[in-house]
């Protein structure tokens, strides 16, 4: 969610039902994003000249519904309209119009068929159970297959964040060092540390289909003489090393705070001395009602773990303290809803 | 939608997937509506003391869902935090708690049950198509029992907007006059003018287990022994008359262009010389994409209908002037989304 998205409800402004009408109407948006990328049309208006008609042409479609559509696109702000022609906006063309390398159109799909989507009928029952629907732990079941498909889908999503990550995790450090990457996924984080550090050493940790997609980035990379696959689960592999860093990206909100602990411990017990743990996070500030997107992050873990969360600071601080480090330092990623903490032994 | 609550994409700003992100999430937002709805937190938070226990011993949940929802509601705008209490904003106040007289939860309830939200997931489908993927005319079919839903469950919606289309219509006359209300639904519209003329007689006419909710309604009102029913469908039925003033409300938008035409000819053969068709539509400007609740409410017709549409003023001007009228007037109505368009006989 934007910050600048969101209606703001001052008390001297006149009441308007409005903000009622539009929430219970933002499932139609979604679905609007969702076909709009099912029919190719971010592509069509890229190639032009974006009227109704060719647009409707390439997308195998009817020209009332690619209007319709099309015009709540440019409502929505992921389409502009002059003169009656669709065109882009700058980020329309970066990240929905598949020509573009930084697409994001995989990451639609991932969400749209994900337990997110799906708990929608369910969230009352969610709420009264404090608990995701699904069985077990949720999505952090052992093998579940969605975390291929995020590794797949989502890396469009997450590449932009691996090169800030890279850089506070090096400190501008050179030379050889060992690097961890639990639930490495994609595997776009470690890599970025191989290719920013030549003589950086890389071993991804996850299930072990997971890790052949981690591996394939890796080859893409051309780091994968220096990609060493380690599969398994984070709680009970033992991790080798001992490592200079270890990388916990997007993984410590699936779980309750005793458990990160726990493999925060863990995870100091494979770091040199002088190492460290990078976090990466959705942190919310201390109310947890801001920034939006961090702490709107909290809902996904409701629906789909048993006990995770969008933890603050003052709780990320308070688990590697608990876990024994000595210091954590938190690095916000510009332009992003996430933050780097990182942990030193 | 709200004008202020889309994120502008200005070329000079940064690039952030953000925008892309919040919209592939915003079903979450119609789903946390609902479901904090259904559970009763919005009367918790009104009684106070706003708690994460105490509503979720209201409401019979969990604290970490009642914590987690309470939150997401409070950066969506529909409540407020303080000091780790939730709170009502204004609008909760007004338009969420079930204490309060403008209460719009069973608007909710028909919207999240309707043909709108079970179309999400076929709407690339409904775009190749052009038209509703329910049979016929989908929401229009004949006596589809969608309307009494409507007619009872949105009526908090449309109340407001009953006193300033009757100003609009009655343009200050007394005395006996007799009003066709066409596609009546809850009533309200024909009952306010009966309210505000106590010599005006109302007609109503909707299918006929409609017209007893605005029997109903009328009731409540005390202008019953004013409120005649016309039951069958507008386009079937002999209207009767002469009429000093006929109400199309919500109702050209589910049609066609040729339709609406042959309607309101069909309507201004049934005015008396001098008399005038008040029509209350969505009208986006001439661009279609603004204001963005009106232009976004084409979606709607997309989704649920054959051939409708969210019609812009110069549209809904020509098919007066085909269908006969001297002049037509727009009068937005304030704090709404709609417009009431006047035709002069």
């Amino acid at each position: 969610m934007q910050p600048e998205s969101h209606a703001q409800d001052h008390p001297q402004a006149p009441l308007n039902p409005g903000i009622v009408f539009e929430m219970l109407q933002a499932h139609q948006r979604t679905a609007a994003l969702k076909a709009a990328i099912d029919l190719d049309v971010f592509r069509s208006v890229g190639e032009g000249p974006g009227d109704v008609a060719s647009i409707a042409k390439h997308c195998k479609a009817s020209e009332r519904g690619i209007r319709i559509l099309c015009d709540f696109l440019v409502i929505n702000g992921v389409l502009a309209k002059e003169n009656g022609r669709y065109l882009h906006t700058p980020s329309s063309a970066a990240f929905l119009d598949p020509a573009s390398p930084a697409c994001m159109a995989s990451v639609a799909q991932f969400l749209s068929e994900s337990a997110v989507m799906q708990a929608d009928g369910q969230l009352a029952e969610i709420v009264r159970a404090g608990r995701t629907c699904m069985p077990g732990q949720g999505t952090v079941e052992p093998e579940n297959p969605i975390w291929v498909q995020f590794a797949e889908k989502m890396a469009p999503m997450m590449g932009p964040m691996a090169a800030p990550l890279g850089e506070v995790v090096l400190e501008g450090r050179t030379g050889p060092m060992r690097v961890l990457d639990i639930a490495a996924g994609h595997g776009l984080f470690g890599i970025e540390i191989a290719k920013q550090n030549p003589e950086a050493r890389v071993t991804g940790l996850d299930w072990a289909p997971v890790l052949r997609v981690a591996l394939d980035n890796a080859r893409k990379a051309g780091v994968h003489d220096r990609y060493d696959m380690l599969p398994g689960s984070a709680f009970e592999v033992d991790f080798g090393g001992p490592y200079d860093a270890v990388l916990l990206t997007n993984f410590l909100h699936h779980f309750d705070y005793a458990t990160n602990v726990q493999l925060l411990r863990k995870v100091r017990a494979a770091l040199k001395p002088g190492g460290r743990a990078a976090t990466l996070e959705f942190v919310p500030n201390e109310d947890r009602v801001s920034p939006p997107q961090p702490a709107a992050f909290a809902m996904t873990m409701l629906t789909t773990t048993a006990q995770g969360d969008a933890y603050t600071l003052s709780e990320l601080t308070a688990m590697h303290k608990d876990a024994g480090y000595s210091a954590t330092k938190a690095h916000p990623i510009p332009m992003s809803p996430h933050t780097v903490v990182m942990g030193y032994a």
